[in-house]
């Protein structure tokens, strides 16, 4: 290759300066962590646990033309890969702390890293975590992100947690995602430009609701992340902790935006089973509820009543006062 | 699908079958960890960390036709997902404890997966480490495990750690892995088959050198793994420890089996550049080199000197007297 071509593609990198390369912080970078006692550049990182808390460990994968459109906007993709796993760490109500990033690409293109790279350090500066290690190798392209982060013992919240008689409520609003993949890929057109951008963003830069899992410890009995939509999450919280659930669909929480692009029934579709919106289910004791909104509020976050879970099995969807089946499915990769 | 058909295919899984079935051992069995508080099933995994120890963290992947031929045994390809990351660990003379397992697989095959799985577990259990969380998606094969493990504070080897005068030596013998793998792609062709069958063992099912890594600490100056072959780690060793490095090449141990098999020109350049042998390079003071030959002895495993480290910068290679420039480079996938 000539010299000239290889400035051009900002060099065809080597393996070992990737990661340092285009990952790496100076060390007391006033972003870095005191508790990174050895980050990115040896054989794995070192890192002081704090006494009396436990360790929380997330890992979730991105591929491309799965998880994300191809030719997506790599900085999009760098939020994505990290945020996932941060909404996992929500869903457990912990802080998040330290990540590693194994990163499978078909080439080394400087231009496609730095975008990356900057999507998946902004979002890792907002939230305090260090990258600390990392493995590049060539291949589809495909992201996990593993994620480490800290609980005070006990206060975790867990899919498993929740009595008969809780609340059941979701954060933010649901399918805004759904809608913002369909209107990337075309299967949903509009002239409402403003909203179609919110909702696009949605899809792109989700926001995952870290400080809100971290206030609701204590407070909500249960939580996960709304990764797979409602229809596919939902029936697993309720299977963790041996109850029924029961959810009036028409109180499923819906932005102007998504009421804007859509009709009624697609909305409720994408809020019911789209994934990727990055919202959290939470199950609370009524007495409690009031308190998790005021964590809400202070956040400037929704908070919305859906349903409830009681003794027995499976979810019951309620739509007009009505039994209702959806005829929509979470995301499975395999089903 | 018919049900005939299902049960020929052992099923084809869903996403969230997969990970419990294959991949969960039940709560409270032999081999399971007392702190685990919380394993695969929910967003996160809850971990216990001990006081006093600090955390060790490591990700490495595999992709298919990269790292192992394409249509390779499962068995060797689970194996080898852990064991790449646990030879990081060793080289930090770390005890590894907890892992989490990002698996990307064209579809969900039951007989691929209790194969893949099998490999896994069986050297985490090997090295008793729990399997705590996991992410599957489909997409082309691609396999990335994060290890956790604990060190003592100040104990973990670095690469940074050697002084000038220091020795350096190597574990067990090099070169076999990447004459395993030409025997398997056909690039090399012998009539010794004993000797064929143990080169492409120590490919398919890599020995981890984690006992010998912890015993080292307090021991040994420096380590890395080698991974990537010893002309592409030994350069970054002495530069992080900023010093020049000199290798005798004619004091690279070599196996009875490679020997059999190959020239001794073909062996030299397989144990100077093949990686995936995934023994340790260790920097020793020259006084505590008997110390670790005894760590060595006692766990009936080679260590060789092959040459030392001094001021300066770069790496000298010295064959039958002279300065030798191997031809060979160490494995870099964006070089």
């Amino acid at each position: 290759m000539s010299e000239a071509k290889r400035e051009g593609q900002d060099a065809v990198l080597g393996e070992f300066d990737l990661i340092e390369r285009f990952f790496s912080r100076p060390a007391g970078a006033a972003r870095s962590r005191g508790d990174v006692i050895l980050g990115i550049g040896d054989d794995a990182a070192l890192l002081q646990m704090p006494a009396n808390a436990q360790l929380v460990a997330a890992v979730d994968t991105l591929v491309e033309g799965r998880h994300f459109p191809i030719g997506s906007d790599a900085r999009s993709i760098g939020h994505r890969a990290l945020a996932v796993n941060l909404s996992d760490l929500a869903a457990m109500g912990a802080l998040p702390c330290w990540a590693t990033l194994a990163l499978t690409m078909p080439s080394a293109n400087g231009d496609w890293l730095r975008q990356f790279s900057a999507g998946l350090l902004d979002l890792a500066d907002a939230h305090g975590v260090a990258l600390v290690g990392g493995d590049t190798t060539r291949g589809p392209l495909t992201i996990s992100v593993q994620l480490l982060g800290q609980v005070a013992p006990g206060a975790a919240l867990r899919r498993s947690g929740a009595s008969p008689g809780d609340l059941l409520a979701v954060t933010g609003s649901l399918g805004d995602a759904g809608a913002g993949l369909a209107l990337i890929d075309g299967s949903c057109a509009t002239e409402q430009r403003a909203h179609a951008e919110q909702l696009i963003r949605r899809f792109e830069f989700p926001t995952p609701r870290v400080q809100f899992g971290l206030a609701a410890c204590g407070i909500a009995s249960a939580a996960m992340d709304l990764s797979d939509g409602l229809v596919g999450d939902l029936p697993r919280l309720a299977l963790a902790s041996g109850l029924a659930a029961r959810v009036d669909v028409d109180r499923l929480p819906l932005s102007p935006a998504i009421r804007a692009v859509a009709p009624p029934a697609q909305a409720r579709d994408w809020a019911l089973a789209a994934g990727d919106d990055y919202e959290l289910l939470i199950a609370v004791a009524p007495h409690r509820f009031a308190d998790l909104q005021a964590v809400a509020g202070k956040l400037d976050l929704g908070l919305t009543e859906i349903g409830d879970l009681r003794a027995g099995r499976g979810v019951t969807w309620i739509l007009n006062g009505r039994d209702f089946a959806p005829t929509v499915q979470g995301y499975d990769h395999f089903r």
